[in-house]
Protein backbone atom coordinates (compact mmCIF):
# COMPACT_ATOMS: atom_id res chain seq x y z
CA UNK A 1 0.00 0.00 0.00
CA UNK A 2 1.18 3.52 -0.91
CA UNK A 3 0.83 4.83 2.45
CA UNK A 4 3.56 6.89 4.03
CA UNK A 5 2.52 6.38 7.41
CA UNK A 6 2.55 2.57 7.15
CA UNK A 7 6.07 2.84 5.55
CA UNK A 8 7.20 4.49 8.85
CA UNK A 9 5.11 1.65 10.44
CA UNK A 10 7.29 -0.98 8.80
CA UNK A 11 10.51 1.04 9.06
CA UNK A 12 10.37 1.73 5.24
CA UNK A 13 10.64 5.11 6.24
CA UNK A 14 12.75 6.18 8.86
CA UNK A 15 11.21 8.12 11.73
CA UNK A 16 11.63 9.61 15.26
CA UNK A 17 9.55 7.03 17.59
CA UNK A 18 8.41 7.63 20.99
CA UNK A 19 6.30 5.27 21.70
CA UNK A 20 5.37 1.42 20.23
CA UNK A 21 3.04 -0.75 20.79
CA UNK A 22 1.74 -3.86 18.96
CA UNK A 23 -1.20 -1.72 18.13
CA UNK A 24 -0.03 1.81 18.44
CA UNK A 25 2.95 3.86 17.19
CA UNK A 26 3.77 7.60 18.21
CA UNK A 27 6.64 9.08 16.75
CA UNK A 28 7.29 13.03 15.84
CA UNK A 29 5.89 15.02 13.58
CA UNK A 30 9.19 15.91 11.62
CA UNK A 31 7.35 19.53 11.28
CA UNK A 32 7.95 20.26 14.66
CA UNK A 33 4.77 23.02 14.65
CA UNK A 34 6.33 23.49 18.44
CA UNK A 35 8.99 21.18 20.29
CA UNK A 36 7.64 18.01 20.82
CA UNK A 37 5.18 17.93 18.50
CA UNK A 38 4.00 14.24 17.90
CA UNK A 39 1.92 12.03 15.69
CA UNK A 40 0.30 9.34 17.13
CA UNK A 41 -1.22 6.39 14.86
CA UNK A 42 -2.54 3.07 14.88
CA UNK A 43 -0.99 0.31 13.17
CA UNK A 44 -3.83 -0.49 11.42
CA UNK A 45 -4.45 1.25 8.10
CA UNK A 46 -7.68 3.45 8.56
CA UNK A 47 -8.26 6.41 6.28
CA UNK A 48 -9.61 9.23 9.31
CA UNK A 49 -11.97 9.29 11.59
CA UNK A 50 -15.23 8.08 9.47
CA UNK A 51 -13.57 4.73 9.86
CA UNK A 52 -12.69 4.89 13.13
CA UNK A 53 -13.85 1.35 14.91
CA UNK A 54 -14.27 1.38 18.81
CA UNK A 55 -11.13 -1.08 19.48
CA UNK A 56 -8.71 1.41 17.66
CA UNK A 57 -10.11 4.13 19.53
CA UNK A 58 -9.40 2.51 22.66
CA UNK A 59 -5.72 1.69 21.57
CA UNK A 60 -5.12 5.21 20.42
CA UNK A 61 -7.06 7.07 22.64
CA UNK A 62 -5.78 5.50 25.69
CA UNK A 63 -2.26 5.94 24.65
CA UNK A 64 -2.33 9.85 24.22
CA UNK A 65 -3.16 10.68 27.33
CA UNK A 66 0.52 9.03 28.40
CA UNK A 67 2.32 10.86 25.85
CA UNK A 68 0.82 14.42 26.81
CA UNK A 69 1.94 13.60 30.04
CA UNK A 70 5.07 12.68 28.87
CA UNK A 71 5.03 15.59 27.09
CA UNK A 72 4.26 17.92 29.64
CA UNK A 73 6.93 16.58 31.70
CA UNK A 74 9.82 17.11 29.37
CA UNK A 75 8.83 20.48 27.99
CA UNK A 76 6.76 21.66 30.29
CA UNK A 77 4.80 23.68 28.34
CA UNK A 78 1.32 25.79 28.75
CA UNK A 79 -0.77 23.32 27.25
CA UNK A 80 -1.63 21.69 24.04
CA UNK A 81 -3.86 21.62 21.12
CA UNK A 82 -4.70 17.89 19.99
CA UNK A 83 -5.93 17.86 16.50
CA UNK A 84 -7.62 15.22 14.22
CA UNK A 85 -8.25 16.11 10.69
CA UNK A 86 -10.48 14.66 8.62
CA UNK A 87 -10.76 15.11 4.98
CA UNK A 88 -10.62 18.63 3.41
CA UNK A 89 -9.44 21.39 3.55
CA UNK A 90 -6.94 20.22 6.38
CA UNK A 91 -6.25 16.22 6.04
CA UNK A 92 -2.69 16.00 3.96
CA UNK A 93 -1.70 12.11 5.35
CA UNK A 94 -4.93 9.85 4.47
CA UNK A 95 -3.43 7.33 7.82
CA UNK A 96 -5.37 8.47 10.60
CA UNK A 97 -3.52 9.97 13.07
CA UNK A 98 -3.70 12.67 15.95
CA UNK A 99 -1.46 15.62 16.10
CA UNK A 100 -0.23 16.05 19.76
CA UNK A 101 0.62 19.88 20.04
CA UNK A 102 2.27 21.58 22.79
CA UNK A 103 1.66 24.84 23.39
CA UNK A 104 4.32 27.55 24.15
CA UNK A 105 4.00 31.16 24.80
CA UNK A 106 4.26 33.28 21.71
CA UNK A 107 4.48 29.57 19.39
CA UNK A 108 3.23 31.18 16.20
CA UNK A 109 -0.04 28.51 16.29
CA UNK A 110 -3.58 29.81 15.68
CA UNK A 111 -6.71 28.52 16.07
CA UNK A 112 -8.87 30.75 14.69
CA UNK A 113 -12.60 29.70 15.56
CA UNK A 114 -15.25 32.69 14.59
CA UNK A 115 -18.17 32.76 17.06
CA UNK A 116 -21.14 32.97 15.26
CA UNK A 117 -23.95 32.97 17.99
CA UNK A 118 -25.33 36.56 16.72
CA UNK A 119 -26.57 34.76 14.05
CA UNK A 120 -28.45 31.90 15.31
CA UNK A 121 -32.06 31.61 17.23
CA UNK A 122 -33.36 29.26 19.19
CA UNK A 123 -35.10 27.98 16.19
CA UNK A 124 -32.09 27.95 14.20
CA UNK A 125 -30.12 25.72 16.94
CA UNK A 126 -33.37 23.30 17.39
CA UNK A 127 -33.53 22.57 13.66
CA UNK A 128 -29.75 21.97 13.48
CA UNK A 129 -29.83 19.53 16.11
CA UNK A 130 -32.59 17.59 15.10
CA UNK A 131 -31.59 17.67 11.36
CA UNK A 132 -27.71 15.47 13.36
CA UNK A 133 -30.07 13.28 15.49
CA UNK A 134 -32.35 12.17 12.35
CA UNK A 135 -29.15 11.32 10.62
CA UNK A 136 -27.89 9.26 13.85
CA UNK A 137 -29.27 6.08 13.17
CA UNK B 1 -19.94 21.23 41.44
CA UNK B 2 -19.73 24.52 39.30
CA UNK B 3 -19.25 23.46 36.24
CA UNK B 4 -21.10 24.46 33.47
CA UNK B 5 -20.99 21.33 31.32
CA UNK B 6 -22.22 19.04 34.23
CA UNK B 7 -24.99 21.39 34.72
CA UNK B 8 -26.18 20.90 31.01
CA UNK B 9 -25.57 17.10 31.69
CA UNK B 10 -27.83 17.60 34.92
CA UNK B 11 -30.62 19.69 32.67
CA UNK B 12 -29.95 22.52 35.24
CA UNK B 13 -28.47 24.26 31.98
CA UNK B 14 -30.52 23.76 28.55
CA UNK B 15 -28.40 22.38 25.68
CA UNK B 16 -29.90 21.49 22.06
CA UNK B 17 -28.11 17.77 22.43
CA UNK B 18 -27.54 15.90 19.15
CA UNK B 19 -26.95 12.34 21.27
CA UNK B 20 -26.96 11.07 24.83
CA UNK B 21 -25.76 7.60 25.96
CA UNK B 22 -25.23 6.78 29.83
CA UNK B 23 -21.72 7.82 29.51
CA UNK B 24 -21.78 10.59 26.66
CA UNK B 25 -23.52 13.51 25.39
CA UNK B 26 -23.16 15.49 22.37
CA UNK B 27 -24.18 19.35 21.88
CA UNK B 28 -24.69 22.09 20.17
CA UNK B 29 -21.39 24.43 20.57
CA UNK B 30 -23.50 27.73 21.02
CA UNK B 31 -20.74 29.45 19.26
CA UNK B 32 -21.48 27.26 16.27
CA UNK B 33 -17.96 28.50 14.49
CA UNK B 34 -19.47 26.67 11.86
CA UNK B 35 -22.79 24.92 11.13
CA UNK B 36 -22.90 21.88 13.27
CA UNK B 37 -20.18 22.49 15.55
CA UNK B 38 -20.96 20.04 17.85
CA UNK B 39 -19.34 19.36 21.79
CA UNK B 40 -18.96 15.87 22.82
CA UNK B 41 -18.35 15.10 26.75
CA UNK B 42 -18.13 12.25 29.09
CA UNK B 43 -20.73 12.70 32.13
CA UNK B 44 -17.85 11.57 34.32
CA UNK B 45 -16.50 14.72 35.04
CA UNK B 46 -12.79 14.95 33.55
CA UNK B 47 -11.04 17.95 33.80
CA UNK B 48 -8.97 17.15 30.54
CA UNK B 49 -6.85 15.09 28.84
CA UNK B 50 -4.41 14.69 31.35
CA UNK B 51 -7.44 12.95 33.16
CA UNK B 52 -8.61 10.47 30.67
CA UNK B 53 -8.77 6.88 31.52
CA UNK B 54 -9.34 4.29 28.73
CA UNK B 55 -12.50 3.46 29.91
CA UNK B 56 -14.03 7.29 29.19
CA UNK B 57 -11.73 7.44 25.79
CA UNK B 58 -13.80 4.24 24.35
CA UNK B 59 -17.38 5.82 25.62
CA UNK B 60 -16.54 9.39 23.72
CA UNK B 61 -13.76 8.25 20.82
CA UNK B 62 -16.26 5.65 19.90
CA UNK B 63 -19.14 7.88 19.82
CA UNK B 64 -17.39 10.40 18.03
CA UNK B 65 -16.89 8.69 14.35
CA UNK B 66 -21.02 8.35 14.38
CA UNK B 67 -21.61 12.12 15.08
CA UNK B 68 -18.83 13.00 12.40
CA UNK B 69 -20.99 10.37 10.15
CA UNK B 70 -24.35 11.82 10.80
CA UNK B 71 -22.91 15.60 10.30
CA UNK B 72 -21.35 14.85 7.32
CA UNK B 73 -24.55 13.04 5.76
CA UNK B 74 -26.16 16.61 7.43
CA UNK B 75 -24.39 19.01 6.63
CA UNK B 76 -22.60 17.32 3.74
CA UNK B 77 -19.16 19.68 5.37
CA UNK B 78 -15.69 19.08 2.74
CA UNK B 79 -14.02 17.24 6.36
CA UNK B 80 -13.61 17.89 9.80
CA UNK B 81 -11.31 19.09 12.28
CA UNK B 82 -11.73 17.52 15.68
CA UNK B 83 -9.88 18.96 18.24
CA UNK B 84 -9.54 18.76 22.23
CA UNK B 85 -7.49 21.79 23.85
CA UNK B 86 -6.06 21.18 27.11
CA UNK B 87 -4.87 23.70 29.76
CA UNK B 88 -3.25 27.03 28.20
CA UNK B 89 -4.24 29.02 26.49
CA UNK B 90 -7.29 27.28 24.45
CA UNK B 91 -8.85 25.48 27.11
CA UNK B 92 -11.56 27.56 28.28
CA UNK B 93 -13.97 24.51 30.34
CA UNK B 94 -12.36 22.26 32.63
CA UNK B 95 -14.62 19.52 31.95
CA UNK B 96 -13.36 17.11 29.50
CA UNK B 97 -14.79 17.72 25.83
CA UNK B 98 -14.13 17.39 22.57
CA UNK B 99 -14.98 19.91 19.14
CA UNK B 100 -16.18 18.65 15.81
CA UNK B 101 -16.03 21.87 13.98
CA UNK B 102 -17.56 20.75 10.02
CA UNK B 103 -15.26 22.31 7.56
CA UNK B 104 -17.03 24.14 4.89
CA UNK B 105 -15.58 26.47 1.78
CA UNK B 106 -14.44 30.16 3.23
CA UNK B 107 -15.81 29.56 6.71
CA UNK B 108 -13.02 31.58 8.52
CA UNK B 109 -11.43 29.01 10.57
CA UNK B 110 -7.76 28.69 9.99
CA UNK B 111 -5.66 26.74 11.64
CA UNK B 112 -2.19 28.08 11.63
CA UNK B 113 0.48 25.22 12.37
CA UNK B 114 4.34 26.75 11.17
CA UNK B 115 6.65 23.83 9.90
CA UNK B 116 9.83 24.63 12.05
CA UNK B 117 11.95 21.83 10.02
CA UNK B 118 14.44 23.53 8.44
CA UNK B 119 15.49 24.13 12.44
CA UNK B 120 15.85 21.08 13.33
CA UNK B 121 19.02 18.56 12.42
CA UNK B 122 18.59 14.65 12.63
CA UNK B 123 20.03 14.95 16.32
CA UNK B 124 17.54 17.56 17.56
CA UNK B 125 15.17 15.04 16.81
CA UNK B 126 16.83 12.55 18.29
CA UNK B 127 17.57 14.52 21.76
CA UNK B 128 13.57 15.38 21.83
CA UNK B 129 11.95 11.85 21.31
CA UNK B 130 14.84 10.10 23.54
CA UNK B 131 13.37 12.70 26.43
CA UNK B 132 10.17 12.09 26.08
CA UNK B 133 10.94 7.90 25.81
CA UNK B 134 12.66 8.99 29.35
CA UNK B 135 8.96 10.66 31.00
CA UNK B 136 7.70 7.80 29.38
CA UNK B 137 7.68 5.17 32.21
Amino acid sequence: MDCIFCKIINGDIPSYKVYEDDKVLAFLDITQTTKGHTLVIPKKHLKNMYELDKETATDVFSVIPRITKALREAFEPMGFNIVNNVDKPTQSVFHFHVHIIPRYPDDGVHLSTPNHMENYKEDDYKKIAEKIKNKLS
